[in-house]
Order: C-alpha cells, then structure tokens, then sequence
C-alpha cells in the first residue's frame, strides 16, 4: 500500500509516470492518490492535508511531494515511524506534520536512482520516491535505502499562527476545494469563543461578510454563510450549496477577520 | 468491486480519503473512479451519468455522492438490485435513475459510522458511504447495514423535460465535457423529426448556430457543427476538431431550441 | 497491465468508463493513466508524451487515443513490438514515436464491437480501443483481433523541427505543465550551442525574457527564469517557484527563439 500526495496537478505525464516507476518495482502495489492539486510550491498546504488525510488511510508508505528545492542540494529522506507508517519525501517539513504525529523513528537520506542519460535532475518523484517507496513496500528495511540521518535535523513546516482575539479570531486561508469552501490553518478551538447559533461578520483585504457560526449545513439556508469546523478539524467557511470563495472574493493565502459584533459602519466597503 | 461518481473534484483530498477508507475495511478492492467532476450540487447531472456510465461497468457496489443534503436530515441509503448491482449514496435521487433500470428490490437507511471527534459531519462519502460500500463489497448483506426502508419512498429526481416541437425540438443542456461538447437532457428520439443529412439552426440564449443533423464527425467538416446522438445515447452538439460550447456560448442549465427552417431575419442578433 | 493516455479530460465519464470497459473483460488488470489531459485532437503532443513516458513504465499494453478522426474512415489499430509491449489506438500516428522506439513488428486493424443501440458511435476508447486491450492483457494473439495489416503503412506524425541557429535556436512550445513549466518540441542537442551558465534571451510573439542556461533550479534563484534540459529529455522554460507560461505569456502551439546575445533594443516591446 503506497500513497501519493503532490503538487504535480494533471496537466502532464507525472503523476502516471510515478505510479509506472512504482509499478516496475513493485508490480502488486496498491497506489492510493490522495490528492495531486496541492497548489504549486505551497509546501504547508501539502503538510497539512496529508497529516488530515493519514488517519482515515490504512498504514503503509506515504509519498509526499511538494518541492520546490527538487534539483537543489535539499535532502531526500525516508521516515519509519510508531504506528508502522513510512514516509518518503522530500526533507522540506512536508512530511513532518503527519510523520511526527505517527512518531518519527528514523530516518536516512535517500540516494538518488537517476538512470544516466540527458534527461534533468528535476523529477525526483520518479527518479527517487517512487522507487524507494516501492522497494519499503517490498519490505526492503530503510537502512538499505541510504544513510541514516538525525531525526532531529529534519526540516519543519511553520503553518501561520491564528490568533484568538476577545470578540472573535484572526486565521490565513489555508485551503480551497471544489466547492469554494475555505479552509482555514488553524485548530477547532480558534472558533471557542464564537459558540454555535451566533451571527459572525467575516472581513478579508477585499470582502465582508455574514455568517452563521454553525455545526453543519442544515444550520443555514441554501445561499447562506456558514462557519464551522470541516471534516477534518479545521475551521471553515463555506456557502450552503454555493461557493464562499467567491462570496467573499478570498483564496489560500489571504487573511480573515472573524468577529461576533457587526463590523462598524466606518469599516464597511 | 466497488465505482465512485461524485461532485468532489480533484482539488482537495476528498477522492483519495475516500479511497483509503475502502481500504481500511476492504484492502484488495477494484475501485474505479467513474468521474468526479459532477456539477457541484447537480444531483440531475449526478444521476443520468450514473445510469449512462452503468451498463459498461462490471457488476458491484457503485457509490455516487452528488449531496446538497450532506449534514441535513436526508437519509443515507444503499439499495440492492435485481441485475446484482448494489448502490450507495444520499437518498435524493442521485442513485435512481441507474438503480431504477437495475431493478431496485430492497433498500436501507444506513447509520453513520462517524468517529467521535470533533471533526464535522459534513463528509458522508467518508464517514457512511465509503465504509457501508466497502462492507458490501466484502459480501456484508444489506440488512446488516441499516434499517429496511420502503423503496416507493425512496426520493428521484426529475429531469427538465424536452420537447419535441413540428419543425424541431427544445431542451437543456445537461452537460458539457472537456472537449466542450454539449449533452442535452434527452432521449434520442428527440430528434426524430430531424433525419439525418439536414440543415438545422440552434438558439440559445446568447447565440445561435447552424449544425448538420448527422450520426457522427464524419458527416461534418473540421469546425462545423453537428448535431447527433452522443456515445451514451443523448442528442449533443459537438464541433469537430473544435468546441461546441465555446461556439455557442452555452453552458450547463441553458436551454437550446433547434429547427429545421432557417431561424427568420427578426429573431437573429 | 494495461496504459491508457487520452485527451478526454477528467470531466465526464469517458476515462472511468474505459477502465469499466477494461474491467468487464479483464477484471484483475492493473491499469496506470499515463495522461488524460493532452490537448484535446492535439495528436502530435499524446505521441510525444507517449513515447516520454513509455521507458518509465512496465512492460505491457499501452492506449492512447487522441483522435480527432473518431466516427471517419480512419483505422483503428493495435500493435506488437520487439520489446514485448503492445500499443492500441487510432492510426493516426499518436502510437508511432513510442512504438517505433519499441521496434513495431506486427499490426492488426481491429473490427469494432460496438453495440448495437442507439448510442452513437463517437467513443471508441470504451467500444474499440478498451476491448482490444483487455483481451491482449489477457493473452489473446493480435492476430485474433483483426486482419493483418502492413506495418509500413501505419501513419505518423510530423513533429514541428526545432532548428539550430548561429546564435541560439528556434522551436515550438510543446506543452505546458501545471507548474507553467514550457517544453519545447525538440531533443536535447538544440542547446548545444548554448552551453549551462550562459544568459540568454527567450522571445516569443507576446513577450520575451532573460534566463539562465542551467541544468536545475539551483541554477537560478527563486522567480528566475531557467532554460534547461527537462526529466524527459526535451529543452524546456520554467520559472523556478514560478510560472515560465505566465511570465511569458506563452502557450503551446506558440513558437519561441532562444539567445545568446541580448535582444537589439528595437526588437523590445
């Protein structure tokens, strides 16, 4: 059972060409793609969603690529962790969200299997994870992969910090899906202070809005915007049968205001 | 085997969290992704590409999740059919126009397996539907999964009906795929009064256009339009080597209205 | 193990639907999409990525249909090779660079087993090219799939030259990745006048740039514009944490000229 996680989106051969990298390793494979629209670079982004996604996937090797130093001299690395979950990816804190919950082990510095031909230095989903994470899911132990490193020295993400504040929160947009749903970096206790049933003023750079602190879907109406905690523990924002990000004119990366009082007039567009 | 059609998309980790939570319960799984780029919300375009997709898919559980509902009071269900086949999903009519031609013969309203957490309940293909599939999928009988329902009760969708009309027809479009060819919501005999190898001009809101009736590309030139019955049995408007949607400017929900005689002077732009 | 490369796209059923197809014949095939967004009828691009992608990939059979000549008189055909892989699709050359490095050695016209009904006969992936892969992936001879046909009549494309100036070199834009990444339509020796380290200027009928002749993205720093040669062999444009398609406003089908020397002040916008 290998997983793969990357920001390689489906415009292109990449994500097929892993799953042939894998294949030709390790022939019975199952591969689950968790998701490969990880927005480009947004390294966070992909830690986060794959400490989510970990715990509603049985164990196995987990691939993670979200790189922006492929083709520099950042380390490749294999984690084996507690819980019996193995990671590969690359050593820029991707892993670490997920990895350190299943508690890191060890961990060694994977060589690269480049074959030598012209081709560049720059796919190492292909050139180096695939085929380490086939050979663990052979059961070739992770000493043999390469050398053993410090799990101390390994790379973490920073995921910007949300802030309670006395009337309400202050949270980056972490995420968007399919929906338009919003998703913020931070934990369900940011909302403690705003407690189901309330009316909240949610404010960006370019936006403002009003939703209902709610539980799930049926505490608004269809059109109506709603703040909760998501299926995954983080706060939300989403619009009953529409669309928050467009809504509220927000995207990963932005900032929100949440607040319980009506935003004064002074402050209105 | 089990098959997903769902409105999730690919951004977001959603499809990949469903896979995972098959395999937690059901680990040697075929899973076949039928589409997951349904219309946000649009249970309609949900159901009649489950019931076109269906008779060239093997025989198993086949779970569609086109959900409005997710975290209201609508049930969750799952159905066993005459023809073997076993559905899962919302009971909103999503699984009913495939399930209706296999032969509903029992149904239950499933109960949610939701961790305790204080991750929300507004994940249902997940929590419930991934789950009570993989269970099926193991040989778990219905019964096992939930309470017995009455299957008159079960809820259907209601397709926009076309028209026939003595010199043409009117419809909707219900969808549109990469190749921006359009699908309307229809039966071929639609088009009955209008054999092909004729002339006919298509209206829209916001455009019109002249089509070739005809069966397939060959029957028009790269770039013109053609009106035929599509692979699954749909009356469509296709351009060939070309986009049809971008040529008439017309998207999923709009009506179209097609005629044999020339549309008169007064009624073009 | 059975390869499907298409530009059907993800939205609609078309790619969950061959791998029913597959399944309905083949039930334990293991099957990799390579690829499902080449452009839509952009021939030349599928064999180019074919046949990039086809050396990372096990052995076994391989689709792709990128058909604009769906529903004419063209073939569809299914080949054998001296590397023991099979290739099947429409002849319309999109097999023939991956195929003709495998080393064709015979080839079938193969029947179509269309249903008879009323759904039109637009889809081949799911009626002709699905079948025939299932049962070659089952060990059926290709010659029980249709009459033999002469290999030297198989068609082919013509990939755009690139060419070798005094100066630089000339080329066209092949595809473009999710990262905006730009491959050129050329093999790697067209830079061989433009050694690494060198600056040199890009410009294309939009908009030109500075870049740097490197081997990787640690060859420039983050936002720089890198000319290299890609993971599959082809020169290529990216912006390292960026977007070379945005930055030069370039997309595939465009041409662009690489070089040494900077660009006259005349030719600047």
């Amino acid at each position: 059972m290998i997983t793969l996680l990357t920001d390689y989106g489906h415009d292109g051969p990449y994500v097929g060409v892993c799953h042939g990298a894998i294949r030709r390793i390790a022939p019975e494979a199952a591969i689950v793609d968790v998701a490969h629209t990880i927005e480009p670079f947004n390294v966070v982004q992909g830690a986060v969603m794959l400490a989510d996604a970990v715990p509603y996937i049985p164990v196995g090797v987990h691939v993670a690529v979200v790189d922006p130093g492929v083709g520099t001299s950042r380390q490749a690395v294999a984690l084996r962790c507690a819980d019996g979950r193995r990671y590969v990816g690359p050593d820029n804190g991707v892993l670490m969200e997920a990895a350190t919950a299943s508690g890191v082990e060890g961990a060694v510095a994977l060589a690269s299997e480049r074959p030598a031909s012209d081709a560049g230095s720059t796919f190492d989903g292909r050139d180096v994870f695939a085929p380490a994470a086939a050979r663990l899911a052979l059961g070739t132990p992770l000493s043999e992969l390469g050398e053993e490193i410090s799990t101390a020295s390994l790379a973490r993400v920073s995921v910007p910090e949300s802030e309670r504040l006395a009337d309400g929160a202050r949270a980056m947009i972490l995420g968007r899906d399919g929906f338009g749903t919003l998703q913020l970096a931070a934990r369900p206790d940011l909302l403690d202070r705003l407690p189901p049933g309330r009316a909240v003023a949610v404010s960006g750079a370019r936006a403002e809005g009003s939703a209902v602190r709610g539980r799930t879907f049926a505490d608004v109406e269809p059109g109506e915007l709603l703040l909760y905690i998501d299926s995954f523990g983080h706060p939300a924002l989403a619009v009953r049968e529409g669309s928050a990000a467009e809504r509220l004119g927000l995207a990963p990366g932005d900032w929100v205001h949440i607040r319980t009082a009506p935003l004064p007039e002074s402050e209105r567009d």
